[in-house]
């Protein structure tokens, strides 16, 4: 582009400004906004199932956190959440002299904004114990009202869980690590929790909360077959807490669900269909996180040879990220996939199948998906 | 960098990985995130004053906003004001059914956050008559309590200032375009303000109100001597109005004070040294106008000539922005100067100076500002 | 995040550099390197054809570009084109003073780039006609050499587009409005150009050239059947004309294929199934344009209603950029759809459709595309 | 921001195309184009030099590289460097069989544009030897034809340097790292090297290439009292080697000199007053790293004193990044400063002074720079 037409724009820009004013003196010197759009986050859906964005875990002015009911709605909605739940403490209000005290409020104040947005507005609540062994999320409650109020007594943590439990309340422990060192030194699956898991009272576990990845809990929910979680557990505005480009989203649950309601969420979440996802990384079960990449992963027939290699194309058909680092055969060492990319891959002339482990893809403690790519 | 080297680069993301894990089994997945600074905004200090950075119009759930009030410091640490008011309104308390009135807390629970973070914190109000005259904000007030409640009734408005007077409040009229519909088409100098001018009851007018430009406002500024302020009257979380980028800040009033003081802050809003910044314009007196353009503007001596012309650098040491239109001399005709960059102009060999408009610097509403650039 | 957290991820950025430099002594300060992909431009297929992403003009250093040849294959890998053309001048070489005058050469030197990273490289020249009628641009050429070289003599015109049409090339009119004020203030459907059209010459005209948009250019193809093109003509780097974020992606002709081949792409090309893009505009035959719009906007079923308004959610399932401004019925006004998001809608409860008039799309010089909602 | 004033925006929008296009159907669709700006990389000057962005080692189409000269002045002018050398290969030639050889055209070419632009545009080559002893540059040369054109042949290396030698240049040695696993494993301090060393034939030795920090350089270049350089080694476009945003410009040497005039480069680099900087990190010479490191730091007097803590405003005042690890005194742990941008630190009521490590400043490869804050 040339000075002139440079110059040029601004006469442009000069036109726009007169016209702005004719008509009452007041310059509007806003132009579009992006921060006024619902994001489309791109993540196809996974064997029949709708791939749901879920983030069950939020706080509010009404307990800790930060911002009025409504806020959270905007935020879930400009960052293309399909479901929400507000979760302030019940047993925590440091807000209390100056907000009056009335658990069912967040929900109140909030429905009406998410229906109008298209967003499934889940009640729930936090059941705040002393830690161990810590606190619950209750999803899918009806009244907020009625719990035990009282935070630091150990004999009344199950009393404070029977509540959710006779809502029919869908629980899951959070944060097991977190505050780990007033446990000495680690975190474990504690005797009370071992209780409510006998007693089918809990049902998942947060694996990623914020940026925090609980690594025991993913074993746990592995081994105990509960629903593995990832919330952001936000206090703060989200973008305080979340604003790390292309490839960090809020941390949240994708859930695969048979439609896109809150019946439907519930009975995924029972079921255990859900995958993790936080910061670039993604966790699960072996069989969720299998499916869930394959949906994402396409890799082309091979579109070249040359030099007895065959190339082929690598699209990652999302917004998840991926990194993979060859395990077996004769193939490119390593790629990353970043969001809605492609790479491109050459494998030796017979090669039938290249094995991959999927570094950023988490299905225990210590061991990421391994995938074999056909090579056509 | 070849795919090699994209490998190795995942084999070092892994041994953080591994690194992360060892102590307690609680893997932080972030990295260092830019949310966590307070931005230091590059405006020179203009004529032997300090230039402040300052918003004095912010709305919390006290009023009738969406946040906490510790959440507007944070908002304003990290984009780097120097200087803040909270002035909820007085007259309207839409969330008083959750929230105890108490218009003196958003200032008591903000208050060490701010001064924890080296941030001048002003206490003040919004009183909100009915339109026209419409909203005052008053600054530099004691108590906030015991002024009147009643909104509708306009045989108040002189009572509800009155305490802000009383209180030796700096008030300045709001956004006097705002519903402008209302009063048949058109704002007006109303008698309401005349009379308070005459009393010298009102000191300011905002010329920028978010992202609106009130041209008479900086017309009846420069007409009766009155401070041009620019706020931003934000009642969501800021970053869902300004999310613009480079160019776009939130909109705020630069002050030129003699210190980094709440006293320096009031001796020179009450000498009206002061330019508005919105979007990408900025408004104001000329003479202050001028003055931050030249200390934000450089132009060097002659670099290069050629062909009967001479070169020169004209820099932009501020974050700032400036489009440059010629309006006499034989130069180059027009450049548009980013924050922090520079762009060369070319001039004829004997020119001993060049004039150039700079259309986004407004001295009156139909005026911009003209500069004499010196050619050495 | 705490200040500890902080400290922390210092820490852990710590080991990263011990790692690193344990094997010989070099530290790799790289990460993860997002120029290193190839975007996946998300534009849905249209009407049972592949939408395949086209730049069917650009410059090298072997005319009077500024990159050598495999640049503009990166370029066109990085920003996801399926299909590329480079198409130096035969008549202008401002270079053969440094570089051997080779009009193969562009195509010898990228081919192999190409192939290896399934792009379709398609052989090209511009043929550069003095203005008028200016240049044409000749696509599936064998060899480029042995065209005319001479440029300025308007008598040999029609022998310099001979060559091509011999080769039976598929050629487009390039940008007709360019060097405008040297054909007396406007541009117009010349002689030249007339004569090609008659005997079935010219297949096509450039609609967009970068950032300019032709506008009689449109009116010429519809009326004349032929086919609308959009390209880059770019001779510098790529990012240097085109950095401008989210929006706007490199100018491109977008071409609806029956399969990803060459074959295929000249088949809609002759049969003129394109739309053309740039900055956030598209233009062409209505058809195509309604056609391609359809694919990427999806309107939900009413999801929500309250007094006697339905509610529906409006998905951009593209990168593409719409803005919707309401022409008839009981709807909300005007709405922006950003690249890969969503707005809601809503609508008198009796209302049938809802008619927008797209007003980035462009089906004439004067005349947008009107769309119909249909409201279920 | 209401659906409303979207609507409004979409109608400026439209009043912007209807003026564009009135002169001569030609719509100009772009709008301000940040590429179109030279950057002004905010660095202080240090101890009464002039802080001047340096890169001294790039190439063009005239050796390996795949630019033309003058878009190897369009980046640095865009990225805001003040000095700039090309240095194509003498004796690596690929592109001869399409560009005519000579080595002295880059130069011809570029230069002025360079001067045009205000970019000291200094001569110079790359003599490229077989490793070991690998590549040396010569800054400041007259003639770049005459050197010896052979590479392979060990015995011409003194040879090779000595046209450089005569020619008075500035020689360094470049990337001595580089290919280290032909030289079984490691890189070492070559008699070649040492017998340039005692012939003072060398004067400075590349501690960054690119993204790779070669750590041993930074020890010899401080035992042996070379300059420590830091340059990109561009062949590629610079956009495709550095898109890593706001932290890291592309690696360049900070040189302070008395003027900024070629001459007093050569005088600056000739005493050794350098520091190199890439990604986040700076090396250098203690001296030279300190006091840079304290002309962009500024901590303030205590503006807060609480629970017997005072606390302090940490300001970087540059484009540059720093960590800092407290390692002596009662204050905070650790804080990222990030480019233009502050962060508080406490310290115990009695402390005079903290001593931080700064994590990313290098004055040896096992040490890092250490300062001492003086508290006020």
């Amino acid at each position: 582009m040339s000075k002139f037409s440079l110059f040029l724009s601004i006469f442009l820009a000069g036109s726009l400004l007169v016209h702005a004013q004719s008509d009452n003196g007041v310059l509007r010197m806003d132009e579009f906004r992006s921060s006024k759009k619902r994001d489309n986050i791109i993540i196809p859906d996974v064997g029949g199932y709708h791939t749901l964005k879920c983030d069950f875990h939020m706080h509010t002015m009404f307990s800790d956190g930060l911002v009025w009911p409504t806020v959270r709605v905007q935020e879930a909605w400009q960052e293309g959440l399909d479901v929400m739940a507000i979760t302030d403490h019940i047993e925590y209000q440091p807000h209390s002299k100056d907000v009056i005290v009335n658990h069912n409020r967040p929900w109140e104040l909030a429905k009406d904004m998410a229906a109008e947005n298209n967003i499934i507005f889940i009640k729930g609540t936090e059941i705040t114990r002393a830690t161990p062994p810590g606190h619950f999320n209750a999803l899918f409650i009806g009244d907020a009202s009625g719990y035990v109020e009282e935070r630091e007594d150990n004999s009344k943590d199950k009393e404070a869980i029977s509540k959710a439990v006779e809502q029919d309340a869908f629980i899951f422990w959070n944060h097991p690590g977190w505050k780990v060192s007033q446990i000495e030194g680690s975190y474990e699956w504690v005797d009370f929790v071992d209780e409510l898991y006998k007693e089918r009272s809990v049902h998942g576990i947060e694996v990623f909360n914020g940026f925090g990845f609980h690594k025991k809990a993913l074993d746990w929910c592995v081994d105990h077959n509960l629903t593995v979680m990832g919330t952001t557990d936000v206090h703060n505005v989200i973008g305080y807490d979340y604003n790390l480009g292309e490839i960090v989203h809020r941390t949240m649950t994708l859930v695969f669900a048979k439609e896109r309601t809150e019946e439907s969420v519930r009975e995924a979440l029972e079921a255990g269909r859900t995958v993790a996802w936080a910061s670039k990384y993604i966790a699960g079960k072996e069989e969720h996180v299998e499916n869930l990449f394959n949906a994402c992963v396409e890799v082309s027939p091979a579109f070249h040879s040359k030099n007895d290699r065959r190339y082929f194309e690598v699209t990652n058909n999302s917004d998840l990220y991926f990194e993979m680092n060859l395990k077996e055969g004769d193939g490119t060492a390593g790629i990353v996939l970043f969001p809605r990319s492609k790479q491109v891959i050459t494998a030796g002339a017979d090669q039938q199948n290249l094995t991959y482990e999927v570094g950023n893809a988490f299905i225990r403690s210590d061991k990421n998906l391994i995938v074999d790519i056909p090579l056509k």
